[in-house]
């Protein structure tokens, strides 16, 4: 009888927290790092996340925590990374270069690292030399919060072969967790980035008062944008290359396109565009009634994703050359200055 | 100098009222067919429709207004067609069939005519052989009551000659109404009977108490479904040829796809889908909850246009022949009673 691959996750917040409930209601043993030995003992006694989503019980048998990112890594075969993207360089410091040789490497962060504007696989590969073979994303439209309450939710799992791909998406099937599989490993992550620069513009939008009907033509016409980004992505993947990443390989496995319309790319843009609870669309809407990014962030006591986002991807774009009007005018408004009336004005016209 | 084509709008209710704000906010002289003499009273001495958008007030200047279709079909160039397609058929009954003759049809009807499952270019052409290229379709996602708010708007015109379909788009053309023109005559309007269909499917999910993750997936595969028709719809088009429609025209100028992200697709299934004051979502939301069709049209006092729009586009589809996983679960469950859990029980594995 063959021993199953062993599973370590690494992050405590609302995220790592349902990851880590889909993985025990598996019955999968769990390798967890969590950083506060406060959160560890109360965790024991008390089986349940002090700070996220404590509603969810666990079956503590199944958990083996510890505060020490080392010692998860080295036990575990797979590694899910669960930190936010900001956190992610500090959280992996403190690993040798050869942390990860031989294991497998699966992203749950949705965001391009900040320095650098990189994609988690790009820093991996550079900091301790992850092929993209064993590289994977688990993406999609997935609120944590109803994750714990067991409604029913789509992940995609992604990575350049399709076979081992869907044996890691396996070990998170559950009844309440449908899993998809598809290898556009760089185009939904670059998704997972847009969708918030998006939220953040029909925020823009609505605090300055434009109604439902420019709303859904805004998104669709993001919707639009982000497909016509990630075409380009992929053919650019396909003419430069990107199997000097995986070792071995001579030819390009990554594919041109992808069905743009599938739940990790619109669906997920579609959650985050429409959820009123949604950080990116509150901060957008105080930019739109007039804040400034300062006072914004102030009165939000954060950063929203799409803030750090729209400036990463306008960086990318120089080299990628899509044609985004939507993601320019937010970048133009947050970055630059722009007052949102007079940038939307602008970019009014182009929608289709 | 020449004189514009003069333009007659036949129908009264809130979308008649919208358009009819939009062409004399824009200057256009119009010849409006209201059904009743005490409204056409009521128009004229408080400058309002009184049933409608009573908020908008008319420059009764431009309005000639007459309660006989004829009179108003007769004096016009382009005829505006806005009312439902239930009862197109009745309202057009008194007209002979050379009373199109010459003339531009322009419809705004959203729906397909109950009796054979026809869209309606196919009843006038049958009817009064109005040929494809004087038949023009205005839909997009439009609430009547931002129109009213001017709040702004954006709105498709689809025919097959680009430059005509432009001139008319131009005649509406206001600082909160965009135009865009594209010459996919067949799948704008196909478009417009899908997101019925798929807004009500959302209304069954939430009565089921699926939450906002399984929404969001529901859409995207409802627009990725709604895609697949219409290319098979585009396709079909371009293999039987509808140039037997066009005088004079013996190769096919329809385009075999489009874009779908655009507004008058995606843009009109979202508002639709994510209104809560739709009337196909409130009554999927009643359907899913449990209640029999029967129950929940008593209960609503009215039909949501995606109960008939179901079974019509079920029949249709037996000739395109694409896959509809969602839209037949709809059908299965309005029109033959499959218990609605079981049926998104049955549909839900094959969501992407």
């Amino acid at each position: 009888m063959s021993q199953e691959p062993s599973i370590g996750l690494i992050g405590s917040g609302s995220w790592a927290t349902a990851l880590a409930k889909i993985l025990t209601d598996k019955g999968n043993p769990l390798r967890w790092w969590i950083r506060s030995a406060a959160s560890v003992q109360h965790f024991l006694q008390r089986r349940h996340n002090p700070a996220y989503l404590s509603s969810v019980n666990f079956d503590t048998s199944l958990l083996t925590l510890d505060t020490d990112v080392s010692v998860i890594v080295r036990d575990a075969d797979l590694v899910v990374l669960a930190v936010p993207s900001a956190y992610m360089e500090e959280t992996l410091s403190v690993l040798p270069a050869d942390a990860f040789r031989g294991k497998k490497v699966i992203s749950a962060v949705k965001g391009i690292l900040p320095v650098g504007h990189r994609l988690l696989n790009d820093y991996l590969e550079e900091r301790f030399h992850v092929p993209l073979s064993d590289y994977f994303t688990i993406m999609g439209p997935c609120h944590a919060e109803e994750v714990a309450a067991e409604k029913l939710s789509y992940l995609t799992f992604s990575g350049i072969d399709p076979a081992a791909t869907a044996r890691i998406a396996q070990r998170f099937n559950t009844p309440y967790l449908n899993t998809v599989v598809n290898d556009d490993v760089y185009g939904v992550q670059y998704a997972a980035v847009l969708k918030n620069i998006y939220a953040l513009g029909a925020g823009i939008a609505h605090g300055l008062e434009y109604g439902d009907n420019f709303l859904s033509v805004l998104i669709a016409n993001s919707a639009d944008e982000m497909a016509s980004f990630l075409r380009r992505v992929g053919a650019r993947n396909m003419e430069v290359g990107v199997h000097h990443l995986i070792p071995g390989v001579s030819q390009s496995p990554l594919r041109k396109t992808a069905n743009y319309a599938a739940s990790v790319y619109l669906g997920d843009l579609l959650v985050t565009c429409y959820s009123l609870y949604s950080r990116n669309r509150t901060f957008g809407n105080m930019i739109g009634k007039g804040y400034s990014v300062r006072a914004a962030q102030l009165e939000m006591n954060m950063v929203a994703e799409g803030y750090n986002a729209s400036r990463s991807l306008f960086e990318i774009n120089k080299e990628i050359g899509a044609d985004m009007p939507i993601a320019s005018a937010v970048y133009r408004i947050l970055w630059e200055g722009l007052p949102p009336g007079e940038a939307f004005r602008r970019m009014e016209g182009g929608l289709i």
